[in-house]
This record gives C-alpha cells, sequence and structure tokens, in this order.
C-alpha cells in the first residue's frame, strides 16, 4: 500500500512535529499554516509543500487538524463542505468531546479523533521536534468508518508513537486528572508563592520539587484556555476531588494526618530508638 | 585555621550526604546513627568514625542534627546537658523556628539553624552523594554567638552550598510556599488521580509533566507529616493562597478565566485568520 498523503493544518509544536517525523517516515505532508510559519517550515525540510487553506488542503488522503481547539471545530465546519467521500479527518486536541461531538454532527463519517499524549512547555513551530511522539501513547477515538481508524493508527506507529483506542469522554475524564488539573495546578503553584511577600522575594531558594512542579506554568495560556474551557465539566469534578485531598493532607484538628500523626506517635521513631536511648 | 572537627548525628539522605561532602573536603566526621546505618556509612568512606550516642560524639567543634525535626528537638535537649561552651549546634532541618526557639530556650548560644535546599524524592544514606550541596543555597539563621554563624557558613561553602542568612520566621514563611506546599500538591494530585475510576486505569497516558508534579509524592510521608506539623500555620496560609489561585484559574461563571475568554473572542485568533479566511 502506498503511503496516504497527508496535510497537517497548524504547523505549532505538535503539528510541526507531527510534519517533521512524517516526512523523515518518507510521508508527503503538506503544511497549512499563515504565510511566516510555512516559509520556516519549508526551510526546515518538514514538509514537502504548504498551502493557505484547509480547503486547498482537502485533496490529501489524510488531513490533520492541529490549530488551537477552537479553530479545530471551525476548520471541522469548513471541511465538511468540501470533503470528498473517503477523506480521513483527525486532530491532535487535548479534548476529544466538543470535536467528535461536531464530526458526527456534520455526517463526518471518516473523522477519528486523536490526542498525542507528548509535549512539552514550549510552543510553536521552533520548538517541534521530530522525536516527541517516540514511544508515547496516542489516543484515537473510535469513528464511523473503520479503514478510518485504521489509516490514523498507521500513522500514529509511523511516527513512533503507540496508539490507543479510547472513547471521547473516558479520554477527556482520564486527562482532567493527568493532564489538565496539572496545567492549573502548575499555575496556582506559582501564582501563590509570587503573590507572597517572603516566597516572592525568596524565590531563589527554591529547589528542583518548586521548579519541575511549576514548568507548565510557562504553557501558553491562551491555548490552555481553549483546552480548559472545552473540558470544563470533567476538569472542575477533577478540582474538586483534588481540593478534597488537599484539605486532607496538611496537618490540622481531625484531619486525616493528625490522627495518623497520633498513632504514629505511639511508636517510637527508629531512628531516635537507636540513637537517643542509651 | 584547622578544620573543626564535625559530628554529623542522623546519616539519611541529607546527613549521609553531609557526611561524605565534608569527609571529601578534608574534614574529619564522625557519624552517629543506628548500628547498620553506621556500617554502611563506614563502609562507604564517608565518615573518620562513628559513635551510638550524642552524648559521645559532643566533643567535636561543631555538631550537626539531621535527624527528622521531632528527634533533632530532642537529641538538642540531651546536648544542651553535656554541650561545653564553644560547642557549635547546627541542623539541616526544613523548619527553622521551633528548633531555633528551643535552643534560645535551652540558652544554647552556639546554635545555629541551618537548612540546606537541597534534595531529592529520596531517603536514607543509599539516596545520599557528596555532590548533593553543589550550587545549592542553604538557610543559616542568626545566633547569639556570631563566631558560631562563622563556622557554620564555613562548613556550608566547604560542601559547595552557598550560605544565606535568613530569620528562622522568615525562612519558615518562604520555604511553606516553595517546598511544603509542593509537596502536599504532589501528594494530593497523585491521589485525586488514584481515586478516579477512569484516571487510575488510565494512569499510563501520563505525560512528563505529570509525572514532574507527582515525583514528590514519593517522598518519605513520615519525615514529610512531621515537617508539616511543625510549620503548621504557615503551610495552612500558603494553602489557602493556593486555593484561591485555583479557584480562579479554571473557567467557569464569573471566572478571571471566562472574563479573559470573552474578551479575546472579540479577536479572531492569529492562526484562525490566516488560515480560515481566504
Amino acid at each position: 500500500m502506498n503511503k496516504p498523503t497527508v496535510a497537517v493544518v497548524g504547523l505549532g509544536l505538535i503539528g510541526g512535529s507531527l510534519a517533521r517525523a512524517l516526512t523523515r517516515a518518507g510521508y508527503g505532508v503538506i503544511g497549512v499554516d499563515r504565510d511566516s510559519v510555512r516559509r520556516r517550515a519549508v526551510r526546515a525540510g518538514a514538509v514537502a509543500g504548504t498551502t493557505g487553506t484547509v480547503e486547498a488542503a482537502a485533496g490529501v488522503d489524510v488531513l490533520v487538524l492541529a490549530a488551537p481547539p477552537e479553530a479545530n471545530l471551525r476548520l471541522l465546519r469548513r471541511l465538511a463542505r468540501v470533503a470528498r467521500p473517503g477523506l480521513v479527518i483527525t486532530d491532535v486536541g487535548s479534548v476529544k468531546r466538543p470535536i467528535v461531538q461536531e464530526a458526527a454532527r456534520l455526517g463526518l463519517r471518516g473523522f477519528v479523533g486523536g490526542h498525542p499524549m507528548a509535549g512539552t512547555e514550549g510552543a510553536g513551530f521552533l520548538a517541534s521536534s521530530p522525536d516527541l511522539f517516540l514511544g508515547r501513547p496516542w489516543v484515537v477515538t473510535p469513528a464511523g468508518d473503520p479503514a478510518a481508524v485504521r489509516r490514523v493508527r498507521g500513522l500514529v506507529r509511523a511516527v513512533g508513537a503507540r496508539p490507543v483506542e479510547l472513547e471521547a469522554a473516558v479520554h477527556d475524564r482520564a486527562v482532567a486528572f493527568l493532564s489538565h488539573l496539572p496545567q492549573v495546578v502548575a499555575w496556582a503553584l506559582a501564582a501563590a508563592a509570587r503573590g507572597d511577600a517572603e516566597a516572592g522575594r525568596w524565590r531563589s531558594l527554591a529547589g528542583p520539587g518548586f521548579h519541575d512542579m511549576t514548568r507548565l506554568a510557562r504553557s501558553p495560556r491562551r491555548l490552555w484556555r481553549e483546552i480548559l474551557a472545552q473540558n470544563d465539566a470533567a476538569v472542575s469534578r477533577a478540582l474538586g476531588a483534588f481540593i478534597r485531598e488537599l484539605r486532607r493532607a496538611p496537618p490540622g484538628p481531625g484531619s486525616r494526618m493528625t490522627n495518623e500523626q497520633g498513632r504514629r506517635r505511639a511508636k517510637p521513631h527508629s531512628l531516635r530508638r537507636e540513637v537517643m536511648t542509651r
């Protein structure tokens, strides 16, 4: 079977990395983005060619929507007007329910939701890398057309990732805890430290733990606001569960920790026992 | 000036690393811990000798308390009964107010609070490394005896760290945000994900962001419960500030994010403008 031709719409961190990885794997890749990014992608050898609109790119075998989530929904509606039967469309967005539902509403049986579980806090084509997906899971949602799913799974494997088939709602609930909540937490942790007079002033004392836990706070906010808005209900539930766990953790009257400490105090600490009683 | 002799009481991650680093720097180091750890430290060449009690080690020039925080307080009270004038005592605990206050109550003018801002999620002598402190800040609190502070600063520099003089209360407030809150957050994030049926089941989807943010959840719980209990008030305030920031971050009616989204929606997204209107 010949390799399908692929259009990648949006050559940012994910789309740029996908274009680079597919080109390296021998696929003919068309890039769609604004002029300056298209020129950069051509110079980098990430794409075989470019075009300016999603309609002009719809002649390929597989079209990948890699713009921000709200833009992907609008691009999908435009595609529905020009897509020939058999066009496979997939996306790389972090929330699957809204776009899967929109594709169903538009009757796009060749739409397969996708989400590579890979990324960095970087953004844009300059942050892209053909190695981004190596060994990573890549969620693929079921579609009306099983052949479309097979095509997308093939692309996923071609860039070194591991396809994981998952219903959109299950994906959205799991990533609310595993990806979206951590993003919100990183922002809040950085903001809380910045907002305290002494912690802000002595920020240089922070160790690798703090840096690891606030690294995501540098992720692009506008993109993340769209992601969080699209997964609002699941993120709110995850946030609620997280705050319940938080309130359990620190010491305080009646907290789980205080009770455990009470139990622990009955037993001497091992070092204390060895060093102190002689 | 001859190098002072040093006793390190508690040869865990921090004490073990300190013993190794001081020995490498040419100091004569006596280790105090339970038998099995002392044997291990001797075999590793981390110490010149060992002894079983803090009283037997009190003949050195500088004694470093590197046991868990509650044990350090009890060791300090025992030391107060045997310490000769001129004995410099310091500690490496994560909370400074309780031990600084206890030293003042005991009239130990040679006590200098210390806190190396270094660590890993590991624990115990086997996790120790002589390089742990290289380039890291090491908080030193003021003491009754300025010569004691100079001695401790000298040791700090000898292991490659950078002394930062800070009042105990300021230290405790800053680390509540920069170290203790992140610890509590890591536990809660890991527990929330584990507690959700789908997130728990699909945990393998988690990327490096989630792993970085829950790495600290592997830190020793018993030790951390003592640290959090000793800094209860400051950690509770930091937690409160953090939860206020959290509630601001996600989308929801009246939230800051929703308002910013509203404003943003008035302007077309740049990619959308370029790709979609042609």
